[in-house]
C-alpha cells in the first residue's frame, strides 16, 4: 500500500537510487533536458528580468562558489540557483512535461549544477541528480493535475521545489528520514501564482522553486525535521493544495516509467498552443518563399482555445508578442522565425509584419484537435496554398532530435557567448555523462571578460 | 470601491504613512509587541532547532552586516530575519493575533530589525515599520480567516510574508506602484502547512515569511515587477488560498483601526488554546498545592478545537508536549509551570508527569468558549475541586500588563545573556522609541564573548 505513504516511499526510493538503476536512454532523456535548460539560462541571461533580480539579491549573496550562467556574475549556490532558474524561464523557451505543463528543469537543474559545482560532482551524478528531480516534480503534479493547476497554482514553482529537493537531497546523500523531511520542508514552501503571469515574477517561481528546494536539502541535512508525510497528510500539500489527489501516480513504476521521458522541448519561444501554428507557416514560407507581398487573406483554422489563450490582435510588446497568433503567424511567414528573436518589441512593431497581421482571420472548431491547425492563404493571382498540421513540430510525436536541440542551443546562447562559445559550451553539454568534474563546462557558460 | 482594489489601497495607504500619522497609543501598542517578541527571540537562541538552521544556512549567508538575536554570529540581513524568525517562534511564546491566531511579529520584526540595522535606522522608524506590517499581515489574514486556516495554512507564515514586505518596503520607501509589486512578490510566496505543527519545520515558517517578505521588498526596489493585484485577483492570493475573501476587512478604517492593539502575550509556551487549562491548573496549585498524588481523575471539559489541536495522548519530544493538552495540564498541576522549561524532552518524560497525564480525560462540548475551561478534579479521599476559566490570563481580557512582559522577557532571557545583560537590553527596548539608531540595543541582544 504504497500510494498511502508517497512521501516515505519516495524518500525510500530515491535514496536507494544509483547511477545504474537509470536505464540508458532515460539518461539520454535526461541529459537532453540538461542541454535544453542549458541554452535556455545562457540565452536569458540578459534580460532585463534578471539584471533587476540580480540587482536586488547579490547584495546578500554569500560566498561566491557558482557560476551565474551567461554572465560574468558569481554567487553562493542558493544565489545562483535562483538567478539560474530564472534565466532560463524568462524567454518561455524552456522544456514542458506535456502531461502537466511543468517545466520541471528550471527548478531542478538549476539547484543540481549550483550545489555540484563547488562540490566538483562528476557529470553522471549531476544527470542522475537531473533525472531524479524530474521525476520526483513531475510524479507528484500527475498526482494533482488538472486541479491543482486550475486552481490557480503556477504547477511549476509548486512541484519543482520537491525535485530540486530531492535532487539535490540525493547529491547530499540524505538518509531516507532525511530525504523525507526535505521533502516535507519542500512542501511547506510549495508556492506560486498563476495571477503573475505576464510578468516578471512569473520567471521567479521556477527560480525560488530551485533556491528553496536546495534549501529544505541542506537544512534536513543539518537534522532540521519536519513532516514525513509531507505530501499525503490531511494538512500537508495535496489536500491544502489540491482537490484531487492520486497517490498511486507518485508510487506506482518507480524506477520503470521515467517522467524525464515525457518532457518536451519547445522549437518557438511562446506558449504551446500557437505552435502548430509557427510551425505550418514555417513550412510554407519554406516551400513559397514568403508569401508577404502575395497574400490577400491568410485564414488560421484551429481549436478555440488558441484564440482564447493567444487571441491578442494588436501587441504592442515583444511579451505580448508571444501572446498573439496573429504576430506569431506573420513573424513566421516573413522570417520564418519562431525563436526569442521573433518576440521583441522591435519584431512585434515592424510595419511590414504588422500589415501582415491585420490580414489574419482566425476561423474556431471546437472539434479540432488543439494541437492542430490548417493555414490556407489567398494570394493576388487567385492562387490558394494550404497546410495542414497534424501535431507540430516539438511534440511528443514530432519531438525536435538531438541536432534541432543543438540549433536551438547555438541560437540561444551565441548572442551572449558567441557562436564559437556556445558550440564549445554545447560540445561540452552534450559528452557530460563523461565529465569527471561536471562543474567543468562552467568556464565555457560565460562570457568572455570585456576588454577594457 | 477600495474593498475592489486591496493590494492598490493598501500600498498606497503604506507608502503615504509617516510615524506621526499612528497615534500614541497604537504606537505603545506596537512597542509592546516588539519588546515581547525580542525577549522570545533571545530566549530561543538556544534551542537545538535555531542550531540546525544555522548550521545549514550560515555557509551561505552574504556579509556580516545583521544580529542574529542571543548568539555571537552574524549574517547578512535576510539571513538574520530567517534566524530570529525562527528563535522567537520555537518557545511558542511569542505574541498572537487572537482575531486570526497570526503570531505577526515573527515575521515581521524579524525582518525589520535585520533590514534596520546596518541602515541606522531610528527607533521611531523601526517601531512604525512594525506596526505597518502587523496592521498588513493581521487585516489581510481577517479577510481569509478562518477557511483559509480551516484548509490547513499556517496562516503566521501565509500573512506574515505580506506584513514583512509592508514593513521593509516601508523602510525602503518604495514608491506606490513598487509597494504593490512587492505585495504581489510576498503574494506569491505564501506558503507553510499545518502539517508541520509538531516540527522545528513550524518555525521556519515566520523565519521565512520574514526573509521572503524582505526579500520581496528588495526585488521590488530594483524595479522586479509583479502583478498590482496579488491579494485580490481570480488566481491570486485570495481566491486560490481560501474560499473566504472578505476585502473589507483590508480595506475599512485603515489608520483608524490597528491590529497591533489586538495583539496578545502569551503567559505561557504553547498554543493558546490549551493556555486556559493551564491557567486553571495553576491557580488549582496555588490554592491546594500540588494535587498530584491524591488526583484519580482529572476531567477538562473544552470546546473540541482544543482536543483537535492538541490532542496528543502520549508525547515524547519538548516539542510534542506543547501539542498534548494533557502533558500541559499535569505539569501545570504539579510544578505550575506553564513557562519554557515546561516542554522540555526531560519534563516530557518525568515519570510524575507521565503518570498524572494518564489518568487526565478532555470531554469536549461544541458549545463553549474555545476560550474557556472547567476543570474537575476527583481526589483519592473521595473530595472533588473544580475550576472555571471564563477567560486565561493573556487574553485580551486579562492582558499581560508591562510589569508580566518584563517578567517574562528577563525569565527568557537571563539564561541566554544573564540576569543583568537581560535587564539592560530590556531597558534599552523600553526606550527605542527615542533611539537615534535602533540597532544600538542589539550589542545588548547578544552574550558576551566567552572567555577562552
Amino acid at each position: 500500500m504504497d500510494h498511502l505513504n508517497p512521501t516515505q516511499t519516495l524518500a525510500t526510493w530515491i535514496t536507494a537510487l544509483r547511477p545504474g538503476d537509470i536505464p540508458a536512454a532515460t539518461r539520454r532523456d535526461g541529459l537532453r533536458t540538461f542541454v535544453n535548460w542549458l541554452g535556455c539560462a545562457v540565452g536569458g541571461a540578459t534580460h532585463e528580468t534578471v539584471d533587476r533580480a540580480l540587482a536586488a539579491v547579490a547584495p546578500f549573496s554569500g560566498p561566491a562558489r557558482a557560476t551565474v550562467l551567461g554572465r560574468r556574475e558569481r554567487l553562493d549556490e542558493l544565489h545562483a540557483a535562483l538567478i539560474n532558474g530564472i534565466s532560463s524561464h524568462v524567454l518561455d523557451y524552456d522544456d514542458t512535461h506535456l502531461k502537466t505543463i511543468i517545466h520541471p528543469a528550471g527548478p531542478v537543474a538549476s539547484a543540481v549544477l549550483a550545489v555540484a559545482e563547488p562540490r566538483r560532482d562528476s557529470g553522471r551524478e549531476l544527470l542522475t541528480a537531473v533525472t531524479i528531480g524530474v521525476a520526483v516534480a513531475c510524479r507528484i503534479g500527475n498526482s494533482v493535475y488538472p486541479d491543482h493547476y486550475d486552481r490557480g497554482w503556477h504547477i511549476t514553482g509548486t512541484t519543482g521545489v520537491f525535485g530540486a529537493a530531492a535532487a539535490v537531497g540525493w547529491l547530499l546523500r540524505l538518509s531516507p528520514q532525511q530525504m523525507a523531511w526535505a521533502l516535507g520542508i519542500a512542501a511547506t514552501q510549495a508556492s506560486g501564482l498563476r495571477e503573475m503571469f505576464g510578468t516578471m515574477t512569473k520567471s521567479l517561481h521556477p527560480g525560488r522553486a530551485a533556491q528553496n528546494g536546495a534549501m529544505a536539502a541542506f537544512l534536513a541535512h543539518a537534522g532540521f525535521d519536519s513532516s514525513e508525510r509531507g505530501i499525503e497528510a490531511k494538512r500537508g500539500f495535496a489536500h491544502v493544495l489540491s482537490t484531487k489527489q492520486s497517490f498511486g501516480e507518485i508510487t506506482e513504476g518507480l524506477g520503470e516509467r521515467w517522467e524525464a521521458s515525457l518532457n518536451s522541448y519547445k522549437p518557438f519561444a511562446c506558449g504551446i498552443v500557437i505552435h502548430p501554428t509557427i510551425d505550418g507557416c514555417c513550412q510554407l514560407r519554406e516551400e513559397f518563399g514568403s508569401l508577404a507581398s502575395q497574400a490577400i487573406e491568410v485564414e488560421l483554422h484551429t481549436h478555440p482555445l488558441v484564440l482564447e489563450l493567444t487571441g491578442k490582435t494588436a501587441p504592442k510588446t515583444g511579451l505580448e508578442g508571444k501572446f498573439s497568433v496573429y504576430h506569431s503567424a506573420a513573424m513566421a511567414l516573413i522570417h520564418g522565425d519562431g525563436s526569442p528573436t521573433a518576440f521583441t518589441d522591435a519584431a512585434v512593431l515592424d510595419p511590414a509584419v504588422v500589415a501582415l497581421r491585420q490580414r489574419i482571420r482566425v476561423v474556431t472548431h471546437p472539434d479540432m484537435h488543439e494541437a492542430s491547425v490548417r493555414i490556407i492563404i489567398k494570394l493576388a493571382d487567385g492562387k490558394v496554398v494550404e497546410r495542414h498540421v497534424e501535431r507540430a513540430i516539438g511534440s511528443l510525436e514530432r519531438p525536435l532530435d538531438e541536432a534541432a536541440l543543438s540549433r536551438k542551443f547555438v541560437g540561444q546562447a551565441a548572442p551572449v557567448l558567441s557562436e564559437a562559445g556556445s558550440r564549445r559550451l554545447l560540445d561540452l553539454a552534450w559528452s557530460l555523462e563523461e565529465a569527471a568534474d561536471a562543474g567543468e563546462l562552467l568556464g565555457a557558460a560565460v562570457p568572455a571578460q570585456r576588454s577594457a
